[in-house]
């Protein structure tokens, strides 16, 4: 067994940071220079999808189920059968789904807009109520739901997360005290940073509450519905069911897209949510486009078809994925296991792992591998404003670098994580 | 010579109705379901671009100029060569451009709701102003820009087309007396309706002004910058060049799109601008999205290639919609001529025909050729809040029809024209 760091004597701490700084030094000459910063595919996933690209060809009928042309102009909320397709994805009725662009933020940002400018039927616009409106953001999160809300002057409310989901106890006393609180970011399945998929009773809890805003909305980013890395995947409770439960279906507003199934740059986005919820974002869109790309929605249709085309296709992302996480797990628990200089959750699906290292060390860390040709994502990037309070969360992203590249990144990164906290330790 | 009706007696009137009357009733008898309503292109063009689905495969290089592979996130502001593309398309640098998804519509609106929200740099948001802002509407013109500036609340100050372009007498006295007047909407190249292209002294004229606000923007429409009809396409100065003669580089925002050139539902939207006009926007995009579909401007322009493709390609457009044109004008002039029942414009380019029929008739006639079977653009459309003030303006929308069905319909078309007007001149 490993002695902790902050069992140790100033001595012992001393020939444990020479001994780290040696290997430091050794990986400096290497002059590596890989990045593990963002929750990119990697090139071979891309490459699962190659075949759609011609799926659709000179020959092809290009007539969508009500019988539009998908190369012209209109079907503003998108083609009936990609309607289906993501109402099958979120667990809603194809009537409640808009099927959007390429982008799933986009989607989110429009909506953050309209519920700005337009409110919800029967309600004040949010961004001509008296008093500024305030969202709760559960911490560590997704850097870009924090600048969405930061563009639009809502103020963010941090929550701490906990392995089964946002602290529900702070959330449901938070947005039941005040009124200024209109909604809340949720990355519900394999979340951002870290992997937790909410538990029922966290699921249950924020579709059963009773906020003092009668307007309160669930930003429901389900980014990662279908992104598994093991045999057992996680289960999630149905939002939209149980919020409908107890009569508070207007409640939720769902978001997903095939950016991390297909193409990232090039997939198909889409929402979902109540009539009485989508009904002004509606009128709104009706201004704002005369339409999606249909085309990019009937080749994604022809290419996954169905579930059981996506599962089988999740499966290769899998068998490319799985490894690289293997990978940055099996070197936490062999380096750092013990030293008390990190603490981590091992995620069953997702694009992240989440790894809190010693408070007041994460921007060292990071800092670290930069120097060292290891360009982590930045300090602080998982909380609002880029402020992380305990400058102790990093996130990896394991996707995108081959696993030979990222055996090096993760064999720097425990050097560094115990090279911060060992000097850490003696700055005390 | 056909006489005019406001020359006949009212027994002359009283037998042409009659004879209106039967050849409308024969009409009805036919049952006719046409739709003459909408600037959407023909399956026959569509099919003009039918190469480009599969002209990426599965060996297709997917690396863009700046060595970013398409599929991926990012390039946030589109590829460098689909850049310089509309580029070209414009008449300014590729720096100056942001390549959007596929709707050049929803990039005004964004840009507007950039200009409500973020301003521009070293100015008040125009959505944070003591005064409501208002923005210069030529009319007839466009429905969708003006429920765009319905939807931000900005006033709309009309003003009228000249066969020049918008009466610029009018424009400068308003602009330089008002500073809450923010900016001006033109489609400067075959206007929708009326197939205008402004002048030389027009664009001058828009360059040279001197607004009250210093922020007034000229919002450029550019939407048929390519589409011509004739082998003696009307040129329009570039305004960016003009706005530089005169130190005002920062006051037009163009936009434009492949929507008519490609496919109208998967095209790609593009707009320029000087650097310091487009910072905000600039800023306000990395919030609201990770990037544009990179994969389809990289399909359009391995289809389209270079100007040169365009051109070569617009000319197959052409091949298909100068007939159906010249159906129209021939119907217009053939029947109409000489009655004082409507007068009109010969468009050299664009997408539409613009009638003035007798004042306080565009909504009968549109009754009337509704309820004999045929759709027209609803009367008023081309006015700000859907009001033509003097019920007169009907746009005519010849591109989705086949020429047999052209040729019905303008027939009805002519026919209704004539007996609302001998209708409204004997109710006098």
């Amino acid at each position: 067994m490993t002695k902790p760091y902050t069992s140790m004597t100033m001595a012992e701490l001393a020939v444990i940071r020479n001994e780290l700084n040696k290997q430091y030094e050794e990986f400096q000459e290497l002059e590596l220079s890989l990045n593990m910063s963002r929750g990119k595919p990697s090139p071979e996933q891309l490459d699962l999808s190659r075949g759609m690209l011609d799926i659709l060809g000179a020959e092809s009928d290009l007539i969508c189920a009500d019988g539009e042309d998908c190369r012209n102009y209109g079907v503003l909320e998108g083609i009936p059968e990609m309607r289906q397709f993501f109402a099958d994805l979120l667990g809603v009725e194809a009537g409640q789904v808009i099927v959007g662009g390429n982008s799933s933020l986009n989607m989110m940002f429009d909506m953050m807009a309209s519920a700005m400018h337009d409110g919800f039927p029967g309600y004040t616009p949010w961004g001509k109520e008296e008093e500024k409106p305030q969202f709760l953001c559960p911490v560590p999160g997704y850097d870009r739901h924090f600048s969405v809300t930061e563009y639009f002057g809502i103020e963010m409310v941090l929550v701490p997360m906990t392995p089964e989901g946002p602290h529900m106890d702070i959330v449901e006393s938070m947005a039941t005290l005040h009124r200024r609180i209109k909604g809340i970011w949720c990355i519900p399945k394999y979340c951002n940073p870290q992997g937790i998929t909410y538990s029922d009773a966290v699921v249950q809890r924020l579709a059963s509450m009773k906020p003092a805003a009668p307007d309160f909305k669930i930003f429901w980013d389900n980014a990662y519905c279908v992104h598994e890395l093991t045999d057992t995947p996680d289960t999630l409770l149905n939002i939209m069911e149980e919020c409908r439960k107890y009569g508070h279906e207007d409640r939720p507003v769902q978001f997903c897209s095939t950016s991390k199934i297909t193409f990232a740059g090039s997939g198909v986005a889409a929402m979902a949510g109540s009539e009485n919820t989508l009904k002004n974002f509606r009128r709104r869109l009706s201004f704002q486009t005369i339409g999606p790309d249909k085309v990019n929605q009937l080749r994604h249709l022809r290419f996954l078809k169905d579930m059981d085309g996506v599962k089988a296709h999740m499966e290769k992302h899998r068998q490319i994925l799985a490894p690289k996480f293997a990978v940055v797990m099996r070197f936490l628990e062999e380096e750092l296991t013990g030293t008390g200089a990190a603490s981590w959750i091992t995620p069953k699906g997702g694009y992240f792992v989440s790894v809190d290292v010693m408070e007041g060390c994460a921007k060292r860390v990071v800092e670290l591998c930069e120097q060292a040709g290891v360009t982590l994502t930045h300090a602080g990037a998982t909380y609002p404003y880029g402020q992380d309070p305990k400058d102790s969360n990093i996130r990896l992203a394991p996707s995108f670098p081959p696993v030979e590249e990222l055996e090096q990144a993760m064999q720097l990164f425990c050097i560094c994580v115990k090279l911060a906290a060992v000097e850490r330790m003696m700055d005390y």
